[in-house]
Parts: C-alpha cells; structure tokens; sequence
C-alpha cells in the first residue's frame, strides 16, 4: 500500500440537524446558491425549513431549481451564471447525488473560463481539472451517491450523449449537513436503488482494488453488511428513523475515501452504467443493480478467490478451498436476489433496453475511460466484447 | 447517532514516503522545530535521512531532542521556547506517540501565555483549551498510538504525577508522512506494546460507546482482526515489510476517528493506565494489556451481549443466545491469551506493581477524569472500589 488520503470535509450527522445549515453556511458565505431539483423538496417542507434556517442565520438565498436526474451540463451553465449575476459566495446543492454533483461543478464553473465540459470529460485531450471554487455545502435528501462527503461529481452533456465524472480537492464540501429525517419521504424504489448505489460504490474497490489491503476489506464488508440488516427496514417502513439513520450513514461512508482509501480502486461497474443511463435516463442505482450482478459473474471467472471470500464473509458461505468457484457462484446468486427482494431490477428488459445498442454502449463506455491499451480499467480490464458480454448476460 | 466529524490531516502513506517530507513540511514553512526522542532515530539514519529531505527542499532544521516516554511538561514548554527563540513556522515530531504529542502541544504552547497545562489539565477549573498552534507535521516511527493523524497529546505533569490529556482542532496535524519502513528497527516487546495500543483504542469505543452503530463496529472489527493477523507476523520477522505495513495502518485508522466516529466512547481503561504510567513510568501498551482484559471481565457483567459479540466475531465462537454470557467470558479469555503469545505482560506484578497504591491510583483517575456523579465514565461508569477491584484481579 503506498498512497495519500485526504477528506477536509466536515460532517454534521443526525435527525434534526437541518436546522444547523444556516449556521454552517455563514461561515463561509452571505449570500448562497441554493440548488435543488425542486420538486420533492418543496412538497414536502424540506426547502422551505433550510431557507428559514439560512435566513435566520443572516444568508439570502438566491434559487436555482430544476436540476434534473442524470444533470445536463446546461443546468450547471445556468446555475453558475446565475451564481456569477447575483454575486453568491457559497453554493448549497439539497438534494439527491444529481443535484449535489451539479451544485459542486456550478461552484467551480463560476470562475472557469470556457466550456465547463472541459472539467469534466474524463479521456479528453483537453481536460482541464477546476483548481478553484466557490465553497460548496451539501444537503443530501437521498441515502445513495455519497456525493455529500467526496470530492467527486457525475454530469451529462446532453449534446454528446456522455456522461462522464470529475474529482478535484476543490469539489470537497466545506460542511456536509446529514439529516437522516430528509429521507422518510423517500418512496421504496429510490430507496432500494439508493441501497444499490452505496453498496457498488463499496464491491467496486473490493473487487477491483488492488491486494493487499485487509482492513479496507473488512470496511467494505462492513457498509455491505449493515446495508443489506438496515435496508431492507427503510424500505418496509420509510419512518423508521433508525433505519434511515443507519442507511444514510452507510452511504457516507461507502464513498467518502475511507472504505476506498488506498485501494487505488476502478468502477467498471459505474461506467458502463454511467453510459446506459446516459443514453436511457434510467436511475442509476437501478442500472447499477443489473449490471453489477452481470459483472461479478464475469469477473468471478479470472479471480474466484476475491468472490468466495464475499461469499464467505458476506453470506457465512462454507468455503472448500480458498478458491471455491462454486461458492463464489453461490454468493453472487445471493447478492444478486437480495438486491430482487427489495424491488431493484436485475435484468435490462426490466429497465425497458434491448440489445440493439450492445455495441454502442462498449464503445461509449471505452471511450469515455479507458488504460493504454484500450481497455476498461478493472480486474480483470476489459475489451468492447467483454462489455457486451456482460451486458448480453443481464438482458 | 447524532454527531459531528472532521479530520483535515492529509495522510501520506507507504514504505519509503519519509523521502517526501521535505515537499510537504514547505507547504507550510521554511524553519522547522524538528521534535525527537533522540535516541533511535538518530542510531538508526532516520533523522538524519529527514533533514536531508527537509534541506533539499529549503527547509532549515532546529532541533529539539530528548522527548521521553510519557512526556512532560517541563519538555513541552522547553521546546516551545526553542521554537519561539529561533522564529520556527512549523514544528514536526518524528518518534513514537510521545514525541508526536509532545511536538503538538509544543506548536500550541508556542503561543500561549501562561502555563502550558492550563490547555491540558482535563478535570481542572481553570481549563482552557489551544485555538492556534503552529503548523503540525506528523512523522511516526512506531506504530501505537494513532497520534499522527489526530488532534489529541497526552502530556505528564512531572509536579504533580498527573498524566492527562488534550484534544483540540488546532492539534491536527496539516500532514502525517507514515513511512512503515521506519518501525523495522522496533523491537517485538515494544511492537507487540504498539499492537496492545491500537486494539485497545478500538475495543474502548466498542465496548464503552453508544448502541446503535453497526458500521462503527464492523470497522472495530476489521481493525482488531487485521492487528491480530498481521501483528505476530510483524513479531516474528520486524523486516516483513507487509506486515510493518498492514500493522502502521491499523494503528492509524484506530484512533484517526473513522472507528470511533459518533460513538461518543469514554476511555476507561486509558484512564486508568495513565494514572498506572504516571507512578511508575511503565510503557503505555504494555500497561494496556494488563489493565484491558481485566477491565472487559469487570464491564461483562453488566453487558454480557457486548462481549459475547466480542467473541463471536472475533474468535468465531458460537452463541447459545445473545447474551452469552460463557461465550463473553471464553473471548476475553482468548484475547488476554493472545496478548500474551505476542510478549505482552498481563499482570501487574510483572510490571513491578504491587498493591500498595491501588487506592491512589483509583483516586488519581477518578480525579482527573469524572461525570457528574464522580464516576469514571464509560459502561458502566466507575467508581474507585470498582477501579481497585479490577486492578486488584489483575494483581
């Protein structure tokens, strides 16, 4: 292990702690960015009770609604510009992973010149990583993407059909408020898909990090374990508040550097999904919840050994040898019907997407990152074919 | 669970990152106070290889060496009179978890009018915790105490034999340069106190924080599991650079807050061993190992299901039910038999401790640390005849 590790961001966790944003917000700013998707949040409460929480502490805010599932690079040219007009000093993304992303790069976009695509498109010659932004808190209303609590964001360009990442020290939240009450009005299917995120976030570095790394192992287990005991509660009674809390918490944690940390880990996983809700704005937790299954099973073939130890340690599976192919077999039958038992889907015909586009969505996906020779980095790297493979599987 | 979180540290790690302490020490400036034990470092080249790399990037080097185990007072402020003398802008300690504390509080004592234990003194009226400190980096040479990547220093007040504590924000060091090649020279008696050390800062907040966080505990888990599998390897063989390396790491997420994070624990068997290194100047860990395994005998009584957990999870044992109490009482047995099979000491009278002072000491720890009731807090809070019983079943 040789690596360097850092998260500056400072986490305010609990129900109720909504009420702390606007002392948290003005300590770095007067006049604040807010930006939401707009429509949950104002039904049920959540916008107005932040906006009297940043008032009361002295902060106007100026709005900036409408970010949408998947968020389009216009969106965040819109909220960057509306930030530069109005004069904000601090941008606040409340919301789920699409809003927090666009409220990160909306930050950075205000002082970048030119088009913000360029810090983003991960595999362009001309990237251009943001080095500065406005200060950024978060608000998550959502149990899934982390985003709250990491440096990193996901943006579409709508023109291109591509959905790519960045990450840059300057994306770190300032403060992440993390008030597990926000999520109660969260139905059980974006509960279940937010399940699916926080766990993949977490099987992406177990499975494709490097060896060597025994305590992260046990983390990643951890987050798995305590997702799959608490999730399945949130989604039976979305008021149960300790169900929630333990759901949330889980999705800090399963993106925030801790359980990755050293791992030096690729997402596979997220890319090729990255490319099928790019092209199908399908949820991302759903279509992670097919392709992730579809994955192991291709993955188990090259490393049974990494697989069986998720079956034992996950499942309490009974191993033969340390690489017990059939056991490794057995846990991905496993994972892959919990993820059925709480509603997520598991087959891309479920998501509405035939194999027309197989060969498009390899290329898109190799195309957006790749290594040098043309692969998606991974364990194993793969090929445009292995891409359609695996997508074939899950049909 | 309801609580706030915040580490900035940024942590570099890995065998040979000792070569980019210069880089990192520059960011923050050109004068370093260089805080040592004096002793092995310089014996074994590290000092000497830290301000080559401090030199080669324009950072000249005071020294202040002679930090002891369980450092005191009269070191601090002498240090902190170096540093103001000379104009140091940054101090850096490099040893074990004694020197690393001593520089801490040496850079806030750099500006603080008045007596330094005024900001340590846990328990006392005139209490006032540091808000400014100069520049921290963090170098450690021995993998124990956690104390690179917090904001905590345990300081010993040689007047009075009090051994106490301060954790303040302005006590985080701006960077750790964790470089496991440094404990190679450590020898087993001290590496297996280091490995006491690390799992006792985790089965504190295990056994002694709030219910209800089933991540916190998977990480606890992961951390003694990890120590235990590795920590005999690095026994065994001090060159075994996979061990050194699983064994630093251990010892840095153990107290860097991510284990501990919203548990709220106590301390109690630190408490008690501090007041037990304070009379008799023995090393910390191994006064941990006889004081822990007594304590969890003590605190199962009255938590049975806590520690029959314990052993399930860690020693693979099976439970009749959840509250287990034989099961509870099998996993202490089997981790005190594992303290001992890597050399520590187990009983007080092979540290030379006899019974004579056992009212004192409980008086001692109660003194500097007490809730409202005058109890040692932690589960269950103690009072000073349960503080002798356990010292005096350990006898």
């Amino acid at each position: 292990m040789k690596f360097e590790f850092e998260n500056p961001t400072r986490l305010v966790f609990g129900a109720g702690s909504l009420s702390q944003l606007g002392e948290a917000v003005r300590a770095y700013g007067k006049k604040a960015l807010l930006v939401t998707g707009g429509g949950s949040v104002k039904r049920n409460g959540t916008f107005e009770r932040a906006v009297a929480s940043l008032n009361a502490s002295g902060v106007s805010v100026v709005e900036c609604s409408g970010v949408e599932p998947n968020p389009r690079l216009s969106t965040v040219v819109r909220g960057a510009e509306i930030a530069r007009n109005e004069g904000c000093d601090v941008v606040i993304g409340l919301g789920g992973g699409s809003t927090m992303d666009a409220a990160k790069v909306m930050a950075a976009a205000v002082f970048y010149e030119g088009d913000p695509w360029e810090m983003i498109a991960h595999g362009q010659e001309n990237r251009n990583l943001p080095t500065r932004a406005l200060p950024i808190i978060t608000v998550p209303t959502l149990a899934a993407t982390g985003s709250e609590m990491n440096a990193g964001a996901v943006i579409t360009n709508e023109k291109t059909t591509e959905k790519s990442f960045v990450i840059a020290k300057c994306l770190f939240p300032k403060v992440a408020v993390v008030d597990p009450e926000l999520t109660v009005s969260v139905p059980p299917d974006q509960t279940a898909f937010g399940i699916c995120d926080l766990i993949t976030h977490v099987t992406e570095s177990y499975f494709n990090g490097v060896d060597g790394t025994p305590i992260q192992d046990r983390f990643a287990e951890g987050v798995i374990l305590t997702a799959m005991e608490w999730g399945p509660k949130a989604i039976a009674d979305g008021n149960n508040p300790e169900a929630r809390a333990q759901v949330q918490w889980a999705s800090v944690v399963a993106l925030n550097g801790w359980v990755q940390v050293g791992s030096a880990a690729a997402y596979p996983v997220h890319m090729i999904e990255h490319v099928l809700s790019a092209h199908h704005d399908i949820a991302h937790g759903a279509g992670l919840a097919v392709v992730n299954p579809a994955w192991m099973r291709f993955a188990a073939e090259s490393r049974p050994a990494r697989f069986a130890q998720f079956a034992q340690r996950i499942f309490g599976l009974a191993l033969q040898h340390p690489e017990d192919a059939e056991a490794a077999k057995e846990g991905i039958e496993r994972f892959e019907a919990f993820l059925r038992s709480i509603g997520c889907p598991t087959r891309l015909s479920e998501l509405k997407i035939g194999d027309s586009l197989l060969g498009r969505y390899a290329q898109d996906t190799v195309r957006i990152i790749h290594n040098s020779e043309g692969l998606l980095p991974g364990r194993p790297p793969m090929s445009e074919k292995d891409i359609i493979k695996v997508l074939r599987s899950a049909l």
